[in-house]
């Protein structure tokens, strides 16, 4: 089982389009997943999930254990400000550890509407994951200019599909 | 004026006191400032302030307009997850570009439990504020092992009062 | 003076070529500069100028000699591997430290084939530069996809084109 | 069988301690291995071994043929200025991409006299070897102050030498 994680809370966002597309790519190649989507993350998260309130808060304990009780994750990943979306980094905050990612595994997929493509996004969550002794494939997926690419909910050009096949075939092996 | 960010919305949390010890150092150098706690931040402003809610929350446009009416700012960023906390770049994800920090300049201030001292959080909050057009000064204090150094509201080990020293009067011509 | 360094031993390189164009382009702008070109590493530098050998070989001095007497630079910086040049890096270990890049102020421009601009490369130097003490402009130009807008000696793509001017209008400023 | 590459071509240098230890570790846990120091590289491998002149230095050859055979690394990398030893990535830049390291996996260790471990320089290391396709394990061992722990060849504290075995133990399984 993966769980593809669409990163933002923004409702709705290409990121969910392109989880969705990942899926099926998934489906193609005979893996089962499933899709976890942080615009589900309840409204004051921050202020009832985190630190003294770990625990507390019952949509977000449902959330923190569709990740504890799964092995591997794809992570797609929209570029906000040069990086990857806050709310992402304030989920994981409010997950434990080591139960939530330490020696699993994760593949990393970014898309921006500029030319990055996340590229600086993927190093920074790469370092995070690590920190949390999560192995991130080598191989990231990076999707610049996304509208040009990203059409009636699937992505177009051969060059993306390509690098998404290669890295579905190795995050199934790794 | 110089705005000393409190990165984190724990409340109470080391980065406030250590927020407040900087500032009683600006004091001494004569140099005015303010402090904004992001433990102020309404307890729910990811659904409220990000995206298509931008300007909608109240609360959040007062701190929003603290940072676009100031030209300095000091960040104090407690590590959390190897980086710094999510709740600042969710912070950041609700802001205006250009109008926050662009053209602007700032200095990082890194502290842990352990003996990291944010060297990567520091890292990755500078790629974010290039990015935004924000220049960073380049001496950023790391203060590894914070509970060992910071007694009684006050930062007791030489090398790092040093250090804090030599980047305030760094800041003040920057 | 600014002094315009193509981070490549490379010869001949497309870096040089920028260095050249940037050039013109400070001296429109009515600023002073010249080129170093690490094309100009003694051939076996690396046994004869780092570590203990550090002062012993002359040509590496008279490179070493013009960093230190500069206080404002421009870095083109091609991709390579994901990241800067080796021999960049390999020149700043043979450096001395606080005489060459401590206090002093830079700009960055990456250049790839690729479609990323140098954007992980231009992180690693900045955390470097940042560790040396030398401040770096936030405004950096990444020219992805050089080989289809650098034409005849001259970049013409006119996003490009912006950036630069940009980017020099702030470093004189710096 | 596992590589251990001493990173820097100072000598004699800690890394190559290190590196020597890190071997009889691996051969306790039973996994053969053999250590490639990078002041094996030839004095002019900057002129003589990379771009038009790949392939044509038969000593780099030598070192780059250890490479390509080998699947599995471990990296002992000294912090020089806030990264990695330049020599490395010059190093890299002369090696063939993709049989040097794509498909492979590494760990990597980072040591240093003060207080960040190469913190950033694996951050960099990592962003490289993925780049070239390459996976890195999670767990990064740094050792901080390293001219404290590292007493008569060995490792000397228990918090080091646990993240060393357990680092040994997954990079077998890896």
């Amino acid at each position: 089982m993966i769980t593809i994680i669409c990163t933002t809370n923004r409702k709705p966002s290409k990121s969910r389009v392109v989880a969705e597309f990942y899926q099926s790519l998934l489906d193609q190649a005979g893996a089962e997943s499933r899709i976890m989507d942080l615009s589900d993350l309840p409204a004051n998260f921050t202020s009832t999930a985190l630190y003294e309130n770990a625990g507390k808060n019952e949509s977000f304990n449902q959330l923190m254990g569709k990740v504890e009780d799964c092995e591997k994750f794809v992570f797609i990943v929209p570029e906000y400000n040069g990086s990857f979306p806050g709310v992402l980094k304030t989920f994981i905050d409010g997950l434990k550890y080591p139960a939530s990612f330490k020696d699993k595994k994760c593949a990393l997929v970014g898309i921006s509407s500029g030319t990055q493509g996340g590229a600086l996004a993927l190093s920074h969550l790469t370092d995070i994951f690590n920190y949390l002794g999560m192995n991130v494939l080598a191989l990231k997926v990076r999707m610049p200019r996304i509208e040009a690419i990203l059409i009636d909910g699937k992505i177009t050009d051969d060059f993306s599909l390509e690098l998404l096949d290669m890295q579905i075939e190795q995050l199934l092996k790794f």
